[in-house]
Formats: C-alpha cells, structure tokens, sequence
C-alpha cells in the first residue's frame, strides 16, 4: 500500500509538470515533516505533498487531481488535533498552503487585512499590532497554526467570549472548489447581503468542500489596558457564580474566564517550578480561573477591577487570588494555562477530548463527568479546564501510573465522556473539529437530516469525492465513482 | 391571472382540511394587510395565506404544498424593502409566521433566549431587557419586523459596529426545508464545530431554501452607560477623521456612528418642528453625525466621553456639537434619525438604495454618486446617509418637484449609483437583500462560479422550486417541473 499506484505515479508527474520540482516533493526522504501532526496521533506518509505558491496554482493542481480522481489533502500548520489533515491513505496527495503565507494589505481606517492561508497566525497578529490594529483569534497553538486551517476548522480560544470563533472575523475569502474553479470575494465589506454566504461553505468544514486560499480578516482596535487576575474557589459551582458576577459588573470587559482544576496547576509544575509561587497560594482550593479584562479605549480600569475583585471576596465569591500587578505577573498566570497544556503532552499517551455545553451547566457536568470516567477506568486523572465562556471544556484524562492498556480504553472513555455530554445538550466538537477522530461518534449523534443535506451538498459540490475524503463522514458510493476503498485508519474513533 | 388554477383550489382545500379555516385564508377580503408590504411599492393578492401554530405544521403544509408543486412565499412583519415577502404571481401562497410568536425560553447565566420566527422584534428585545440581558439587533423597523424575517434578511441596523449583523446573533435555529424535512438543533452552545454550519443555508437566503421558525438568540450584558452627542463637520471627509479619531480613542466603547448629510435634517423637520432645536445648532455644516457610546460594565463613561468630545474640538476635527445631557436629549438625536426616513415615506415615490463600500472609501464614494446623480436627474436631492462603521450608505434619490416621469427614471438612477459602487469594489445590497427588486443588477454583478454554486444549492435543496421562487435569482427550468410562467411584476429593477 505503500507504494503509489501506477495512475498516481501518473498524477504525480503530472503535478510535477505543471509546479516544477520544487513545488512537488515525493522522495519519501523530504516528506518528513509533511506525514505527523503536532500531536503525534496521526501519521501517514502521502504519496506526495504539493506546495503550490499562487490560487491559480491552487486551481491547476486541484483539476489535475479531480481530472485523475486523486485524493486531495490540505495541510496547514500540523496543530490540527483530529486527524484531518494528514494522509490517512498511501493514495494520497498533501496538499500544503506554506508557500502562499503572504499579508497582501492592510487597511487601518477600515479595520480589515488580506492574509493567504499558509500565513502562521501569530505573523498575522504581530503584523496587525505593528499596523496599530488587533486580530482577536488567539489560542495555544498561534506560533504554528495557518490561517487557512484556523478558518476551515473554524477555530476558538481564549477570546472566543469577546470576539467570537473565526467564522465571525472573516470579512471575504478567496477559495478553490474541489473542480478547481477559484471563489473570490476579499472585498472589506462590513454589511454584504446578497443571498447565501458561500464563504460558510468553506469556514469549519475541514476541507472537504474546497481549499481556503486567502481571506480578508476583521481587525479591532488594539486592547489599551488589560487587566489579569488569578481567582480560587472551594468548588466549580462558586466559580460560576464568581463568572456571572464579574460578567454581569464587567460586561464585555471580561475578556477571557479560563477555568481549571487542581491537577491542571499539578502537571504546570511538572514543567516549571517558578510557577509554584501562585500555586501555594491557591493549594486548598478546588477550583481557579484565568480571568481578563480588557479594554480597547476608554478610562483606565485598574482601579475599578481592583474594587471589583475586592468586591467579589467581600461578598464570598472568590476565597483566594491575585490581581496582577505587572506584565511579567500576567505572564505567569497564562503560562501556567499553557504548561498545563504542554505537561499532558509530555506525559504521553492520554485522551484529548473538546466538547461544550450550555453555560449554565458547566458545573454539575464536570462533576458527572469525572465521576463517571472514574468509573469507567479507576486511578485515571480526569483533567478538566476551558474557556467558561463559550461553555467550552476540555475533559482530558491521563492513565492510571504503570498502566500499559490505555490504548485499549480509549474508546470506552470517549464513549462514557460523550454520553455524559449529551445528557446535558452539549456538543461533542466544540472547536477542534471532527477530521477522522470523531468521525463514528458524530455519525451516532447528528440528525439524518442533518447528515443527509452535509451529504448532499458533499456530493454536488465534489462528486468524485476527492477533496478531504473520509473527513467529517464517511461518503458512500456515488455514480461518478466506485465504492471507496477499505479505511486504514487503525486508531479508535 | 386573478383566479386560481384548479390544482391550486384543491391544494388550498388540502391546506384548510388541515389547518383549519383558522389557519388558512382564502377570501379577498381577509387578505388585504398580507397583500402589500410597508413601502407600498410592492404589491400582490396571494391564492392563500396560511398561518401555521407550529414548527410541525409548517412541514407539513409545506409537504402539501411541494406534492402539488405550489409555489410558498413566507412572510414576516412586512418591512421588508426589495419585494421578497410579497406575492408576485397570483398562484402564490403566502406563509404567515404570525401564530407562532412566543419566546420559548431565556437563560439568563447563558445569555440566550428561544424565539419564535413571528415574534416582533421589539417583544424579544423588552423580554430581554425585562431579565437583565440585552439583544442588540436594533433597527427602525423594530416595532414591526419579525425575528424570522431578521434572520432570513441576515438584519443589519445602527449597532452593527459593535454586535455584528444578525448572522452572528443566532446560536440555534430550528427551520424547515422545502420538501418540509425538519432541521432543528436550537441548542445554545457557543462553539459547536461540526462540519458544514446548516444553519448558514437559512440566514440571509429570504426563504428561498428553507423557512426559518425558531432560533436562539446570543444574549448581551445590558448597556450600563450610554453617552450620545451629535457633530457636526465641514465635509464628510472631515467627519470620516473624526470617525477615524473617535474609535481610535473609544475602541469598542463606539456602538454607532451615523452619517447624516443636510437633506436629512431638513427632511425631519417637515415632520416634526421640534427637532429645529439641533438644527439651528449645526444648520452650516455639510456633514453630521450621530455618535453613540455604551459599555455594558466598567466606570461611569461620562466624563470620559465629555473630554473625549472637547479633544475632537480642539483639534479640529468637530465643528460643531452637542453632547446629549439628559435622555430627552439624546431621544431628540435619534428621533431626527428615524423622522427622516420617515419623511422620505411620506413625499412619494422615490429611489431607496443600500449599498456598502470600505469604510475608507466612504468620502470620496458619495462625493461622486452625488455628481452623477445630478447627471442623470438634473434637480434631483440625494439624500445619503449611512452606518460608517459598517461601509454602509443609504444613497436615495427623491424627484425634482413638479416631476411626474420618476418613475421611468428608477432604473437609470438605479444603474448610476451601482457603477458608482462598482467602482467602489462596494456591495449594491448592503442589509436590505436582493428579493426581485435588485435581482437583474444582482446577476449583472455576481460572479459565474458564485451563481453556480448558488443555483446548484437551490436546485438541490428544492428541486421543484416551490419556496420564494425568483427571489434573489430566476432559475431555469428543472428536470421535475417545466419552465416558470412570465414574471409578471412590471416594475423596473
């Protein structure tokens, strides 16, 4: 399987022809940093990776493929979390936007700035905050992340609260259809009724219906005072309570509630031991939260949200905390939000999961939720944190010491996590996306209608299905095109 | 063309078998409020109207009426502008969403509310405010329009800068597709990605493939401080740097900033004398504009805001103005906004557009649309004002006096303000839609991939082209149904 079929080979040099050598890698020796994702789950190596530099090139090698009914593969910045974007199949062609990374213009009165997909996230932000301007997506991952990935995983973060998911900062796109033709739309336009959307076509659908090649952004004006402070409770209940309180006092100034558990400020310290100082402050207590408060004009709030958390431990909500008073104080709180993070990965294998539901929920779910994975697998370590928010948890769990069956837990856990989920009217897939990973749980869970138009509008827009395939579901046979062939995917779903 | 086909009267007799004689109406006489919409211009005596109580009720009399391929065309609060919820064919059944109003529920911790597609608009946003939260999606037609017209028009209004349009207030929709199949998912979740949006295929799309009857709205923190003043300046580019300065200083504090140029005021004051009071004030200058500032939390904004106004001043780039010191004040500003465009209603015919363009071409843009306006129409007012942080202009024509040929002169006006806007890279429907009234200019302009895509959507969402047939585009024949009758509405476009 390993080796690419003859009409691939075919294919292959046909790419080959059209994008020159550079623009086509198949050497298995320069495919390297193509086959894993970040997260080191997902691993394949793709018959070939294609980088081309221009949409026109985008266009080109897409109706080369469909013309030769080749398999199709975007690939952004690795930091895709489910699976989508590297080859699950030996058939398949990676298809990287990194030589597309340019900024084309920026626009200050009119608050807008034309990105190509291939351009790192953070670039983008450093290059609006030099322009006097702020792009508002910021999440974990933005040292590494595309935007053409952040916009076809329609991805959060942390200021989801304030500013909405990618879906709503995205003013224009420039896309290819999976027949190669090119969308392109990037004027600034704040207000543009003029029928369907067909941006949302492409926005969180994994590319399955077509490749994002460029978008015009929505940029705000750049926080001028931002305030962080580091908040404990006896439990996740008084913490939400503490969250209503400062939302209803700060209003949109809460920019950010991140939530965590002990064994969040636990896995921190593994990796760095500076960050102790917050924690023996906050040691007994059984719940924190990250919050910010920002503002992007207007009177400077230091006073006022000093008085305001003075307030919250006044009247009980708020049993330990720090406002704090420097940068590098900031800094630390969020570094521990990203330690955390980064601990789990270094612990090895463990189960990510992502899911949401309605705010005023968060509480008893976490506590039904890391009852009911004790259950099912005893000694594991439910970590739990999220942006509250959005109503958005992580529910991770890390395996019992010296336990070498985890692999074969997964789906069990996953199982028992989503059914907790769905007893509260949640969703399984808050902002990482369904790729491969969640594939049959999602199946389980979404409405036939719902599937049915997903499907139908899947088959019209790309009848051959060669773009994204298997991503998001599972697609029978059609009539342009035999039953596909037999998923390698060996991994639980 | 008056007299319903036989097909027609047994479908309506299907209809009243199981609506009741309530839920559908039949005879001239009960169907005159459902005839016209509020500009008068649009005018249309339907086979039928039928008001439905509930979501299972509207599929199935969509489900008659798909069977019997009659042509459905729902309607909200009337206030639409461009002809898309009236009848323009008499073989058309017009879906009243009148009966089903209620607000299903509210949560105030999650900020979300269930609404019903009938409910007005200003019912949803006093049930909101009555529980401490805040809907933003304000507009003049507020009192009128329904939610499910908000939605499938995709609403803008006065605080689009701030809250974005109606697009990115709606968390959940339950809607029905035109072979009647239920899509429901009215959870309240904040993030949920997972594939393909379905509910982008009902907002914004006027019907034409589905029919929207509930949603849940995003809730926000009620305004706590609400500052507004009126400026004055000596030309739009001058209150353009004023826009420039203000929200560089205010940041998101700045929830609206309306355009207004002297017709305006001089149009409100035929309506109400009162109002003289600011334009004595500001009478001199060619540009003014009505700024509003909120936040929802945070210290008092007042004195704040009064230095920010005296800074506008010193530097110039105020001419005139006056902070509004008490409620009435600040109602006296708003009220010249609506008394306006009520005066427009009042003289008669005339040329209503809404169109957008990048916020830093907003100057230079009605600079030249006023010019070739009077070149078209010597004697003709232009009557332009806008949303400026949103790009979006209202350029009306009214006729020169003692005209009567107006009417043949709406298509050529119409032609010139669009090339203006071309030019522009600008929008020719910003927030008001296609419906039939901008459809010709609307092909004229859309690309060929976009009308593609659109068309293939259409046909296979509702292949016998039964819901709102011909608004936004004429579709060809189809394989289930023969080519369409001649429009009949005679209007220009």
């Amino acid at each position: 399987m390993s080796n690419p079929t003859d009409g691939l080979a075919e294919t292959i040099a046909e790419l080959e022809a059209y994008l020159g050598t550079e623009g086509v890698l198949s050497r298995p020796q320069d495919m390297g940093r193509y086959r894993r994702d970040w997260s080191g789950d997902y691993e394949g190596t793709p018959a070939a990776v294609i980088r081309p530099r221009h949409v026109s090139e985008v266009s080109e090698a897409i109706k080369i493929c469909n013309r030769r009914e080749a398999e199709i593969v975007p690939q952004g910045g690795h930091t895709g979390l489910v699976g989508g974007a590297t080859a699950d199949r030996a058939n398949q062609i990676v298809l990287s936007l990194e030589k597309m990374d340019r900024i084309r213009s920026l626009d200050p009165l009119g608050m807008s700035m034309v990105v190509e997909a291939g351009c790192v996230l953070q670039t983008a932000k450093d290059y609006a905050e030099r322009s006097g301007c702020f792009f508002p997506l910021s999440l974990g991952a933005q040292g590494s992340c595309q935007i053409g990935g952040n916009i076809s995983t329609n991805a959060g973060g942390v200021n989801v609260l304030r500013y909405g998911m990618m879906r709503s900062l995205v003013l224009g796109l420039e896309a290819v259809f999976p027949d190669g033709r090119i969308y392109s739309d990037l004027r600034a336009l704040r207000k543009n009724n003029t029928g369907l959307d067909l941006k949302q076509l492409f926005i969180g659908t994994e590319g399955t219906l077509g490749i994002v090649t460029a978008a015009t952004l929505k940029l705000y004006s750049k926080p001028r005072w931002v305030e962080t402070a580091w908040v404990s409770a006896d439990n996740i209940a008084d913490i939400m309570q503490l969250f209503g309180y400062l939302r209803g006092e700060a209003g949109d100034f809460l920019s950010a509630f991140e939530l965590m558990t002990p064994p969040c400020l636990d896995l921190a310290l593994e990796l760095d031991s500076g960050v102790s100082l917050v924690r023996n402050e906050v040691k007994h207590f059984a719940a924190h939260a990250l919050v910010e408060f920002s503002s992007s004009g207007g009177p400077d709030l230091k006073p006022w949200i000093t008085e305001l958390i003075a307030n919250a431990f006044e009247q009980g909500l708020a049993k330990a905390g720090i406002v704090a008073q420097s940068a590098s104080h900031s800094k630390m709180f969020w570094r521990i939000r990203e330690l955390m993070v980064e601990a789990q990965q270094k612990r090895g294998l463990h189960l990510r999961t992502d899911v949401s539901v309605p705010i005023s929920s968060i509480s008893p779910f976490i506590a039904k939720v890391t009852q009911a994975v004790e259950k099912t697998l005893p000694g594991s370590l439910v970590v739990a944190y999220g942006h509250v928010g959005d109503g958005n948890i992580h529910v991770n769990v890390l395996p019992p010491e010296d336990f070498n069956g985890f692999q074969g837990k997964l789906g069990a856990l996953t199982a028992t996590i989503n059914e907790v989920v769905d007893g509260f009217d949640g969703s399984i897939s808050a902002e990482h996306g369904i790729g491969i990973t969640k594939r049959e749980e999602f199946a389980k869970r979404i409405g036939e209608t719902h599937l049915d138009m997903m499907k139908m509008i899947k088959r019209s827009i790309d009848p051959k299905n060669v773009l994204s395939p298997g991503r998001i579901f599972r697609i029978g046979p059609n009539s342009a095109r035999g039953p596909q062939s037999v998923e390698m995917d060996p991994r639980p779903e």
